[in-house]
């Protein structure tokens, strides 16, 4: 696979195989496009049929040019582009765009013919972009190497980087968030049915591409999903924020998985999970897009989660409160001396709370913004500040952005401006700020949004950086392997837990009672009350088959159970192979959560975590991660769900073992990378958490093979 | 109370009280305006210390004019106020707007000076405007009376009108709005401190007001918010949607309140319940205002909630149905018929589905807009058409909206369009879409949330229709307000339960048992197992205290819990009044809620209903409306949790009695509003609600006293 895409996005050739002289199809304006934005290598149209395109020397075939241009663009139609792509091969040319459509999208033959590009670009090692897409900008080197009405503008260069899996969707945002939203791109990319250069190869790109600062992103969905991980860990390490934009957010129908866990762990589930263990930054419409690249092309992160705001209009203070609280962020609590410093200046019908509301005395008094965003500044409890600046126009409002620089020229706090004036009658002062890479925006909405996604990704570094020693523990079972070898479809209770206790994971006593007598010698050994269970693989829903009896409490009772289980298992399921019933310990006291893998096709192992019953099944309240996970991260995972204050101690219960808890998490998370191969689905439902001290046990399980 | 607002708006004659000469201060900038804006009355600038103010003849007091003037600015120090208010009194001003600060947003002295104000207004009927706001604009009639940047602008006035608490970012939204958002407005105030004429009498005048349409609010809090039923009963009626922008949702600590129904019921809660109830459609930025109101414009309203999207550009169309299957929106299923109709025009390579994807194929045949658009608008099982452009501009934009605008031209059904073009490459196509009040939108998430928006407002208001004859039911029963007359403090399950009894809502089999032999007689009767727990109005809660013993089996035991249940309690509470232990018979099987009413200072008696222990508590799922409910809400109120499906039947559960359980609410909301005088708070938890057909019981209660 190539990886040198800086020859992609700066070829010093481009042969346009199918040019057009009608300019305005979608075969004539590529050259077009090339030529009106100066690019400034050598241009090959390629067309028997002309002699010339638009002035430029036109070449009867790709064999006849008399280099292999750097980059082609494919324009002909679908029947013809395997022939051209083998024509690029030959002739030895590294990267080559595919325009044209009618391939996977299509579905039938479509399909076939797509995989016959695949394999033409992996023998002449092409690097392919699309078919099916629309093509690149380059806007810092003029290569306009696309159609579409947005390729008839200019650009001034920035430093984002975007990759779109939609070519007019994604051409669009580059658009307005260039020319309407100021923040220029630097290149932009849309890879369409990606039989070759994929979102994460350019993701990766850009992260090595020196220039590019932010790294945008447009999915419907990735085939090497699990390499986000590694894509972003890059990213973080680079300190080159990624904009994710994930799309194709509705769930399509059930899936007939076994386990909750795989269930609720749909696709986008496993992207959150990625995302959040990795800080990728999700956006949700263009205009998160732009208000967050504004916020990160600041280059200042906050050291914590705790803001500062300062006002001259009270109103708007709350609005911009409820926004960052609901989203994670503190309102920093301001120190007596700040406190002191701001009741120096700041008018007694202002506020020297937090929101600090110095009113419209700024008229009377423009020192007024120094000396209070310089007393905040110099608090030790403030992490980040934002000044709220009402609809100051004009000359005023070029003064006080000059007081805004000057302070920010000097501090590591990143501050964000919430100024409501149009365009039109502030140009100055936005041009000031913007120089000085000074986020603002015209809502105080969108102002505590922004900060708030810059917070969570600067806490994600931080996290990121603190636990990168951290190590997830590896475990190699070769006896849980020969266990399950063989083995097909679900895996029950029994069977399931010796798997589990392989790792390490608490199961409760119990024994596989074949007879009536066993049952009852089980029951005496582990000691009364004791629970009863089928054991069948095609009994999964044990309870609804009235196959469980809980709390049996005497010999007489276990024998009973012990036939009453039998009889209704072969009324659930007549034909079901019945291994026995299980004799186990009853577990009391403890909260039921439940536990699991999914071995996902594209994201490999994850696990989950959600209190048992209902929260996870109706109110879907749980969280995934990849696998492996450190304790660290396993902790993250329990304190996130909204119901944790049931484990940490609600309602008088005394605080459940969540230390436990995590440990067993960590365990179940290397017992699904060590049997990814084998295992499809597992779940362990209920674990008990034990108060603390006491443990957790596994009650129940259930394995599913992955054949 | 004044409501002959009209004159407010509209008023003849203005008089400047404090009018300065140096026209850039806040007192020297309405006179300013209104000259600038060609205001058609009379102008009385009022200062002694002037003969003129900008060409206008000035005069030496309020008294020395030629008429009562119909609206009177002051502009004077907060000191000055209270006797300027009077003059006006005197003369006969009927609308005041008292722009000064320096009354209750200060506290202490404050406070008492706003008091004094609102006495001078009573007495004189002057309709106050203010104190501490910002002024009004009038842009139909070119009346500027008020200060601030955004007073310089000049407005093409249109059919929305606004009022807003906040003065300063009040009129940046209308400037934002107006100007930038494409939404004109037809009038703006700021009203401040509100002392006189409030918000909802604002909102009420806009509802009368003809040339409005659509309004809007941006409120901290109103203090009298109950009247928001009234107020939306009447918009609905008018068909005025009302777009409110409530901000404040930060909740500030927690309340001392006895029960989780008012722990729960913080303002924020209570807000959204009226808003439900009314279709009062919240929004939460400056861009929802623009999107929503421009949407609103339209004057279509679906019938239903089946959305069909028409796209030239596949990509987007995944993302406006992320969008508007999130809140609550169907994707349409297309008719046989449509889908035979558009196979015989739309391309092979697009799609025929919901969303239909005509392809760039409109670049060689734009008729294809016009047939497609009409199929999908035939379609009987589509209620609304999204129509996604991509990037369209120039000639063919121009052509593509004719084309929508013919079709739009005949059907009911809305069309709404997404289409990112900048506006400077499509001023022809939007100005055309626009004249037809077309809503169109730059992104596909923007598009569909106005589309949800829209949505949701009509579907409250066929139901507001469809029930507007269903009558809460009215119980009056003087036993349970003599049962609680002069009690204070908490009121324990036993009394409360025979209050509960008196409206009709079943309770558990109980007897109150002062002694231990009393207590072994009642369980007798009632029938083993029972329960029982301690009664004591110190005593909120039982379980903690280990005071509850569940499943009491016989009769020694029954005597042997008696003892340990008072010794608990005393060693609980030492100085608690005891009034002995309630017996009770033991309910199974039931799926436990809670029900509650809070009686809130500015809403009055409301209700809520949720799924019983942490479901409230830890995770908030829970929904209130303001009493009293008929049962249609009732229903709504059950259906609208998120743990619903407990009820209806998840896990293999069978369905709970939902009818005694919406019953029980209407009679509980019957209770709140004849027992509103006396009831502050009000839990039932839990309610038992048995499997269907069997009813409902509660089986634990608290009543907190409103003293």
């Amino acid at each position: 696979m190539r990886t040198d895409i800086e020859r992609f996005f700066s070829p010093k050739s481009i042969a346009i195989i199918g040019a057009s002289q009608d300019l305005v199809t979608i075969s004539g304006q590529p050259l077009k496009h090339l030529l009106s934005h100066g690019y400034k290598g050598k241009l090959y149209p390629v067309n028997p049929k002309y002699q010339d395109v638009a002035g430029v020397k036109c070449w009867p075939s790709l064999e006849s040019l008399p280099e292999a241009p750097e980059l082609a663009l494919i324009l002909v139609n679908a029947s013809r582009v395997p022939d051209m792509l083998t024509s690029c091969g030959k002739k030895g040319v590294p990267y080559v765009i595919i325009f044209s459509s009618g391939f996977s999208e299509m579905g039938g033959a479509g399909v076939t013919a797509q995989q016959k590009l695949a394999e033409i670009a992996r023998e002449y090692d092409i690097g392919v972009i699309g078919p099916n897409c629309q093509g690149m900008i380059n806007a810092a080197d003029g290569v306009f190497a696309g159609f579409g009405s947005v390729f008839g503008s200019d650009y001034k260069p920035g430093s984002v980087s975007m990759v779109s899996q939609s070519g007019g969707f994604g051409f669009s945002v580059m658009n307005l968030s260039s020319l309407d939203g100021g923040l220029p791109f630097r290149q932009m990319v849309t890879t369409g049915n990606e039989i070759g250069v994929s979102t994460l190869d350019f993701m990766d790109y850009f992260i090595r591409d020196p220039q590019t600062d932010i790294i945008g992103t447009y999915i419907e969905g990735v085939k090497d999903a699990r390499r986000i991980l590694d894509t972003g860990d890059k990213a973080l390490a680079a300190g080159k924020p990624i904009l994710m934009w994930k799309v194709g957010n509705t769930e399509q129908g059930q899936k007939a998985a076994a386990s909750h866990t795989a269930n609720l762990g749909g696709a986008m589930a496993l992207y959150k999970a990625a995302f959040k263990q990795k800080g990728i930054i999700q956006v949700e419409d263009i205009q998160d897009l732009v208000d967050y690249g504004r916020a990160l092309r600041s280059n200042k992160l906050p050291k914590g989660n705790r803001l500062a705001i300062i006002t001259i209009s009270g109103g708007a203070g709350i609005l911009m409160t409820d926004e960052i609280v609901a989203r994670g962020m503190q309102m920093a609590q301001l120190s007596a001396t700040t406190v002191a410093k701001l009741k120096e200046f700041v008018p007694s019908f202002g506020s020297v709370g937090n929101p600090v509301d110095v009113t419209a005395a700024i008229f009377n008094d423009l020192t007024l913004i120094n000396r209070t965003l310089q007393a905040i500044n110099d608090d030790p409890g403030v992490d980040c500040i934002a000044m709220i600046n009402a609809s100051l126009q004009g000359e005023i409002a070029q003064k006080v952005a000059a007081e805004i620089i000057a302070v920010a020229a000097k501090t590591d706090k990143p501050i964000f401006i919430s100024w409501s004036a149009r365009d039109a009658v502030a140009p100055e002062a936005y041009g000031a700020l913007d120089a000085a890479r000074i986020p603002h925006y015209k809502s105080p909405v969108r102002c505590g949004r922004a900060l708030a996604a810059v917070s969570w990704y600067a806490e994600a570094r931080r996290r990121n950086a603190a636990q990168k020693n951290d190590k997830a523990p590896v475990i190699s079972r070769p006896a849980a392997q020969a266990m399950l070898k063989g083995k097909t479809g679900d895996v029950a209770e029994y069977a399931a837990k010796q798997v589990l206790a392989e790792y390490g994971i608490a199961v409760t006593k119990e024994e596989l009672a074949k007879t009536r007598d066993a049952a009852v010698a089980a029951a005496q050994k582990i000691g009364f009350p004791v629970a009863m269970k089928v054991q069948s693989s095609d009994i999964s829903h044990k309870t609804e088959a009235k196959a469980v009896k809980l709390g049996v409490a005497n010999a007489a009772d276990v024998a009973a159970a012990f036939d009453d289980i039998l009889k209704n298992a072969k009324a659930w399921k007549a034909d079901a192979s019945i291994d026995g019933v299980l004799v186990q310990e009853m577990v009391g006291d403890g909260t039921e959560v439940i536990i699991g893998i999914t071995n996902d096709a594209l994201f490999g192992p994850a696990v989950m975590f959600g209190l048992g019953g209902i929260f996870a099944e109706v109110l879907k309240d749980v969280s995934f991660r990849l696998a492996p996970i450190t304790l660290a991260m396993a902790r993250e995972m329990i304190e996130e769900i909204k119901g944790y204050p049931v484990l940490a101690g609600a309602r008088g219960k005394a605080p459940a073992d969540v230390d436990a808890l995590a440990d067993t998490l960590v365990k179940l998370s290397a017992l699904a990378v060590d049997l990814k191969d084998q295992v499809a689905e597992l779940d362990i439902n209920p674990l008990l958490v034990m108060p603390r001290g006491l443990g957790v046990k596994a009650a129940d399980a259930l394995i599913r093979m992955k054949s």
